[in-house]
Parts: structure tokens; sequence; C-alpha cells
């Protein structure tokens, strides 16, 4: 049967199945949320009104046995931002609602009063339910509620308090295997969700499985294509250390932004590092290596551990623990895996809300390096919705313009990740250009300016550094639309039988016949349509630009500003 | 002597005296503080970085004996909306800085450390000390402090506790002659001096009188101007019920927010009516007129007394009183007045703190009508700093964004004034055209479309409500440079005789010969000057619409929506 979109009305509270237009066949994924949302909102309508939509795809090949297909994407007008935005997290409900026959799903409209409501999602259509028992739960509780109400291996895609309190740094969670929390991330679309009076969406387990036009092919494709990722020696860092192997990299690079962007290298990077994280999972008798959705072979998840060997986080990233670490200076794991902890619970951006903190420590509000506090303001302000909850629960930008703080590290309002621009200069092109604000994910130049994957291009010079970035973000929206995980990038990069084998994956799926130019085709196509919606949005080139004070701070070791001329930034845009 | 530029930079903490370029000779209050800030200021600058400037111009007829010529012009880029901005205040600075010699204050830079300052104005140039004494004062403690330091006759230029915070809504406040608060109120310059860590500017009293190119000129012209003013039976009104004359009659009109812009008529009107204030200053010994400058001749200012007859407030404003009464459900003039009274103190903008508030009351942080909790707020939560003081200190879009609210009215950040523009449609064109965001006092269309006053036009109509903001506009654009107080505008349309004045009193003061065109001419460059300025940071046609509500619901009574094309407002910039 063939795929079909869902589609959710919140003003009348109705649902119904379409057919999938023509246009949108070959698209998943990011490709799909960002034409969607592209073709179907007005951007110029306020994020948290009726006329935004919020959509719901499953990559291209999610719901196969293709490894690390299970990322599912979700789209609208953000929040936090202002832009378009895709956001896309692990999980076990992106291969459910492509196995249901699921192309996307698509909430619009906004109810009148005040009642909230759940969503059921079967292959027939979506049930839309009133719902008040999860009303204010964490995360944790509502997987645990819905495992209860309807049974553990249903799909949960979930708001927490933050959501409802639509906080603009509020997250997306999706229940994993083991009944933890994923994110879809950044750009506050939790709010959107909270807006929507939509607590959570519970995805009816299925045993249907996926069509595929040419099986066999499909089966060499993937033995081809797990290979290479397995093979690969970043992913084996990644399998080992967790995304969290790159503290120690990128502090000796000099780009690990610490102290609310004041420093390139934090003092305290050892105490938090991803070697130090094994070995203390490995001593606790925690997970070293744990999966994030089914089918995926990296396993750059972990379960770490407490003092008495209980759970106290998964999914415990690089970006979060810098966050908090070396950019909030709080050199204690133990405290920084509460946080996370915390964050998971409440349904929070694990970069935004450490980022914030930071800049609220520079304000005055508490002491940097004070990890009892950042804890204590988790859960007694932004847990309860207190004005300094709210404050900092809307993100870096929100914090920055409450206090009167300039140096606020935000490009469209959305805090900048774990890569100094200044010192890795590749990754400042994609902060300023990125069609979603600051984000690290959308063309990840650290692949070849620190870690020498794709080639090696020097972090520190100007030269190259916007061709990376384009490269790398068109490859990397066309990643998105598969529903693969970013990490096979590396493998992609550098491993020739890679990239053939995914494509093989997607020609063999469809009983299509791809070439490698379609894909980066697709990639530009993605870029554009995106872009064009953030101009007729009013962003122009303007906004393509790091804040004034990465500009006129040198930073140490290298004392080197962030120095890429906006003709150059702008030169982005012609392909 | 030829007048000078007086230019203090904060960074180094030097100051100097520089010729007046030919191209500022013509340019006085807002005509020449755009000018400055556009000429000087990059336009993507951080607001409350070291790259914005703040400049004091005294308009074209400041210091003469010129009726109603001692408005005191500010510019800057707006921390605020991001936009140019201007306000301007009565006082007795601006004659004083005239009588001075001093064409433009320019304050540049910004220190580096923790110290505060103060710039001590005379005619020799400006000294900068160290200022301790009066850090963490409100504005009327201040001024008492430099009373006594300084003596009784000095200029007063200052900032309360918000500016100190950089609140985004705190003004700059200026004394009046009874040593109350007149302000530059919108758009948050209050911030802008407080980030460059000027607590306040004294100005030396002057037996200086301003140089006039032709004495008789002077004075037959200054007759049939202040005659105008005095005849004129607006300015009447403004005389005995102050500019609280509206209530009533924007009431009637069906055009005063109420609610949060839910309504357009307040049940309890009468209550807060210019006609009530009026009796009960009269009844309680207060002072129902009073001049905000010297050298005024229509006296809309008043001075309301609490119970016991002692000073409860001054400068009662119709759009304070709107804000607070109708548009936050508060039908208590007394408690109105004391909320106004801290305002003054704190140095914050009474349009923007109401709305904020009455958003605030939307999000269910305090009830519609509470002024006490109100007062309560103002005292213990913004004027000590708190979260939720800093959140409403921000002004309005800060309260929407930070509680998730849709209904915001605001225009480029800053708080929709006391007319609905659903119901009185020409002052929509202004909110969302104007230079400066959301301001009814850029082109004033309530003249028309209410008064009758330069003819007639239907609010309610489509018709002719882009012209007629153009124009008035363009005439505001040239009034608010010669230091002239805005209300001769209604004598200016209405009274043959007034234009012509004025235009001799210029001609006669400086020994030039303008004419009507030249005038028209500076108006319109004066907008054109400021809409480069926005366009160059980053600002698009897109940002001059109005909240997506004002579209979606009608507003009783007339059950009117907004519905003036996007092209319409648009063609505004044709001319």
């Amino acid at each position: 049967m063939a795929d079909k979109i869902f589609r959710v009305n919140m003003t009348d509270l109705t649902a119904k199945v379409e057919d999938v237009p023509e246009a949108w066949m070959g698209l998943g994924g990011r490709g799909l949320t960002s034409t969607v949302v592209a073709a179907e909102v007005d951007p110029t309508c306020n994020p948290l009104g009726s006329k935004n939509k919020l959509v719901f795809a499953p990559g291209l090949l999610s719901g196969t046995t293709a490894a690390n297909s299970g990322r599912l994407s979700c789209g609208g007008k953000s929040p936090l931002t202002g832009t378009i935005k895709e956001a896309n997290a692990g999980g076990t409900s992106a291969q459910l609602l492509a196995r249901l026959g699921i192309k996307a799903l698509i909430i619009e409209g906004q109810p009148k009063g005040d009642k909230w409501y759940n969503l059921h999602v079967t292959e027939d259509g979506v049930t839309i339910n009133e719902e008040t028992e999860t009303l204010g739960m964490g995360n944790f509780k509502v997987v645990e509620t819905i495992n209860e109400r309807l049974g553990a291996k249903t799909g949960v895609i979930t708001i927490g308090p933050a959501g409802e309190m639509k906080m603009l740094a509020a997250n997306i969670s999706v229940k994993d295997p083991d009944n933890h929390i994923r994110s879809n991330g950044r750009g506050g679309l939790g709010a959107v969700m909270g807006s929507k009076k939509i607590k959570f969406i519970s995805v009816e387990p299925t045993m249907n499985k996926v069509e595929i036009a040419d099986p066999e092919a499909f089966k060499t494709a993937n033995r081809t294509f797990a290979k290479a990722l397995v093979d690969n020696p970043i992913t084996q860092a990644l399998a080992q250390y967790g995304t969290n192997v790159l503290v120690n990299i990128i502090n000796e690079a000099g780009g690990l932004p610490t102290k609310n962007f004041t420093q390139g290298q934090f003092a305290g990077h050892e105490a938090i590092s991803g070697e130090t994280m094994h070995d203390t999972i490995v001593a606790r008798g925690g997970k070293p290596k744990h999966n994030c959705h089914p089918g995926c072979v990296i396993n750059c998840s972990q379960v770490y551990a407490d003092m008495q060997g209980g759970y106290r986080t998964s999914g415990f990233e690089y970006e979060t623990i810098w966050a908090f670490g070396a950019d909030c200076c709080i050199d204690n794991l133990d405290q920084v895996a509460e946080a996370d902890n915390i964050l998971d619970d409440l349904g929070l951006d694990s970069i935004e809300i450490p980022v914030a903190f930071a800049v609220a420590m520079e304000a005055g509000v508490l002491e940097f390096g004070d990890g009892a506090e950042v804890i204590r303001i988790l859960r007694e302000e932004i847990g309860k919705g207190t004005p300094l909850g709210r404050i900092i629960g809307c993100g870096a930008g929100s914090v920055g313009r409450t206090y009167g703080i300039t140096r606020v590290p935000v490009v469209k309002n959305q805090a900048i990740p774990a890569y100094d621009p200044r010192a890795i200069k590749g990754i400042g092109i994609t902060y300023a250009t990125s069609t979603m604000g600051a984000d690290h994910t959308m063309g990840y130049t650290i692949a070849t300016n620190v870690l020498g994957v794709g080639g090696s291009l020097d972090p520190l010079s100007k030269e190259g550094q916007v061709e990376l970035s384009r490269n790398l973000q068109i490859a990397t929206a066309a990643i998105d639309s598969t529903g693969m995980c970013l990490f096979i990038a590396f493998a992609a990069l550098d491993d020739a039988t890679c990239l053939p084998a995914l494509i093989d994956l997607i020609n063999a799926r469809f009983g299509i016949g791809l070439v490698a130019d379609d894909v980066t085709n697709l990639g530009k196509t993605i870029l554009k349509t995106e872009h064009e919606f953030n101009l007729k949005a009013g962003f122009t080139n303007l906004d393509d630009r790091l804040p004034e004070f990465f500009k006129e701070e040198p930073i140490a070791p290298h004392n080197v500003v962030w120095d890429i001329s906006d003709e150059a930034i702008d030169s982005f845009w012609d392909f």
C-alpha cells in the first residue's frame, strides 16, 4: 500500500488521511518536512499561533533494516529563531511511523479553549483524545504512563513541562528502545507542540514491514553500508567514548568555548572528557555503549550511572557536557549528568539551556562553576516556570536581552554550539549561513578542520572554509532526508564504498535509479527551499552574521578573532 | 560664537569640542540626531555595545524665546527595536544646551571597567567625572542631589535604576522647571546611557542668550505664533484637561484598546477620564495647568495631588492613563498616578511598561485590574531588578516571548500606544511604517481621523490613510527638528497663520529664507535617512506589519479587523 499523509487539524479537532502529492514522493525526513513547511506555512506567521504547522516525517529509509536509518524529522517555523526548522532524533517512532505507511504527519491549527489532547496514530489514521493524566508530567513519567496505558512497544513523541509552558528552548522527546529520551532538540519545536495543546503522540506498534522493491539488492547494499560504518576509525572512537571523545580533541585545538566564550581551552577538561566518562561508566557498571534507535551499528550513546550504579542519564553528548562543563566551568561530570537528566525530563534543548546558563553567569545571576545552583535552578525555577526559569528556558538570547548582556553567543537567536568559530573558522560559516540559526549539525566542518575526515583544512585559515561548509551543508541536507544518523558522514567522506551503498539502498527500496548527482541536487534543493522560506519571513544576509564580540575579542590560545568577510559569507549562497 | 559639537568618548574618557560640519548646519533636534546616528553608527551594531552612540540635540529654535521651543531630542540605535531612534522631551536642558552654544552632544564608546561616571557640560566643554553617590538612586533623588551639589538651576539629564540595569524600556529623564521629571520616553535609550556607564549629565546654568539674526522679525513672528497656539480649541482643551482629555473621546470612537487590546471601549472610562482627573486635581489642590519647559504657552501638564494634597505625579499623560487604566483594566486614577510616579522615579517608558503589564495579565502573571499588584511589582520587582522585574522592564515583547503569548501589541518590538489600529486605521499605518517602531507621535492621524483637525477622514475607511500618515510623518519629522512641542501641530494644521510664523521664526533666528517646501523637504529627508539606516540594519518591508491578531480578531464595538493590505502599507515609502 502506498504511503499516506496523515493530517490533523487541532482547530476543529479533525483528522484525515491523504494521498502523497507527486512532488513529495521522492522526499523523506528533513527534505519532506522543509518542503511541506515551505509549501503550507505562511513564513511571516507567529510560530506559536494557529497558522504554524508541525510536521513529522520518517526518513526515506526509515522502517527498513538499513543500518542507522531510524531518525525522525520534525519541522515547522521555529519560535526561537523565526526561521524554518528541522530537528531530528532517534528513538523508536520513525520506524513505527514508516511501517504504518505514514510519509508525514502534519499537525495544523490550534484549539481555542484550555483543553489538552493526545494523538494516537495507527495505520488507519489519527485519533484526537482529550488528555489530562499526563499534564505537567516530566518526560520519563509520561513514557512510563503511556507504556502502562498502551503497552511498552508503543512509540511515544512527547513534550515535557517546558513545552507545555511554551518555553522557546523546549524540545520534542522521542522514546528510545530502553524507555529513555531522545530529543528533536533545537529551535523550540516543543513550544509549537505545546501551542497546539498536544501533550504527546502515541504510535501503535506494528508487525508491518516497509515494502522493498528489490530485497536482494537492498540486503547486499546494506551489508556494504554497515561494514563501511563499523570499519571507520571515527565511528569506532564514537563507539568507545561517545561524542564526548571530542572534549580533549577540541580543547587541544583551542576551540573549546570556555566561560561564556572567553577562552578556547578549559582547565578542567580532563574531568569531563570522554575518556573520564568512559572509565567512570565502566567502574560504576553503567553501559558504555548503547543505541538510540534499533538498527544502529555505531552505538555512540551510553548509560551514565550514578555512584550507586543506578541510571543517571543516557545519550550523554559532547555538546551538553561541553556547555555545562567548559562554557559554564562546571568540572564535575556527575553534576553535568544530573543536569542533562533534568533537561531530558523537562524537555529542553541541552545546548541552548547550558549556553543560556553561561550568559546568566556572566550577568551575575549565579557564579561560573556553580553546578549545584544550576541543578537547583533547573528543578525549582525552570521546572516550575518561575520568571527566572522562563528567562533561561527561553534560551541564551532571552537571558542576554533580559540582563542587558552584549556577549551572547547566538546566531538568529539560537545558541552557538561547542566549537569556537574564531579558532575553527569553517564552523563559523555554518553557524552564520545555516537556515536554522547556529547549528553545528547543519555542516559539520569539524570533520575536515580538525578530524582530518574528507581531507584536511587548516581551521585557522580563511581559505576554503565557505566551500567546505557549503559542500557539507548540501550533503547534510540530503542525509537528513534519508532517516540516516548524521554520523554516517564520517564513513561517507572517507570510505569509497559507503555513499554508493547508501544510494543503492534508496534505489532498492523504491525501485528507482538515483545517481550521486541526484543526491547532491536533492541537498541543494532542500537548502534553497529553506533559504527561500527565511527570506520570505524577513531574513536578509545581514542575519547571516556572528555576534559582534567574535570580531573584537581575540580568543586564547591562538589569539584569533572572527575575520571572515561579510562578502565571503554571502558567497555561500552562490550555487 | 558659532555653535559647536561637543563629543565625549567613554572608552578613553576624553572630550572635545568640534566645529559643526557644513552639512549639519541647518539641522537641529531629531533632524540632527538622526543624521549623526546615520552617519556615525554602524546600523548592524549591538545597541548596548561600544559602537552605538547617544546623541543629544536641542531644536533649531531651542534657547530662544519662541513659544514651546524647549524640547530636547535624544537619538541612537534603539536596544528595544533595533531601529534608529529619536525621543524628545521637555524640561530645562534643551534651552540651557542651546544657550551654551551646543548644537549636539555626541557620546560614543564604552568604558571597560565597572566604574560609573557623570558628565558636566559647560560652554567650554564636557568634564567626565567618576560618580558613586547617585548610583542606584531614583530620578527624583538624583535631581535633589544634583540641585544640592551644583545648584538648583543646573540642567539634569539622568537615568534611573532601570537605565543602570539596562532594561530595554528604560528612558532618559530631564528635570523640568519644578524639579519633576520629563522623559525621552521610548525605545530604551536609557539602557544605552546605562551601557555607557553615565548616571547623569549636568548642564551648567547660563545667562548667555542665543544669537538672533533679526530680533524684530523674530519678535513679530513669535507673537503671531503664540497667538495661533493659544487660540486653538484643541490646544485649549489640552490646557484644561491635559492630554487625558482623550480618554472619553477615543472611548467614544471605539478605539480605546482595553484588556490587552481585546475591546475598543473601557467600562471604567469615566473613572480615569480627563474630566475626572481635572476635578480631582482641583478638589485636592493640585495644579490643573503646568508647563514642562519654560516658554510653553499650552500648559498641558498638571500636578496630580494625592488625597492629602501632596504631590503624586505630574505630566500625567493620556497614554499612561490609558495603558494602566483601560489596557490593564485599572479604573482607579490614584493607583495609576502612583504607578506613573514610580515609573518617573525608576526611569521607564510609561507606554511600554503598562502595555507589558497587560500582556503579563493575559499570561496570568497577575489579574487584570489589580492595581495594587502592579504597584508592588513596580517597586519590589522592577525597582529591584528581580527576574520578573526585568522581564516586564524589557517591555511588552519581552513578556510575550517569555510567557509564550501570541497577542502582543508591538511593532518592531515596541508597544502599540493608545489607539486601536482596527478602529482608527490611519494610526495603524503610522505604527507599521514609523522608522522607530509603533509610535503615535510619529504621525498622529488621530487629529484627522477623530478630532477633525486638518480636515476629516473616516477612521474606519481604508481610503486615504496612507497619504494621511505620510503627510503627518513628514511634517512631524520637520517639527521634531525645531525643538517645538508636537502639540503646535493642531494650530499648524488648522490656523493659516501658524506655520508661516514658525518658518519666520527659523528664518529670523538664522538669517535665512526658508519657504514651506523647504520644511517639507527637510521632513522627507529625515524620514529617508532614518529608513535607510533601518534597511542597513536588516529591516525589510516585512517588518512594517501589525501583529497577526489585529487581522484575525474583530474588535468591538465596530467589530472591525485590520484590513489594510501589505501593498498599501508598502506604498507609504513612495515619495
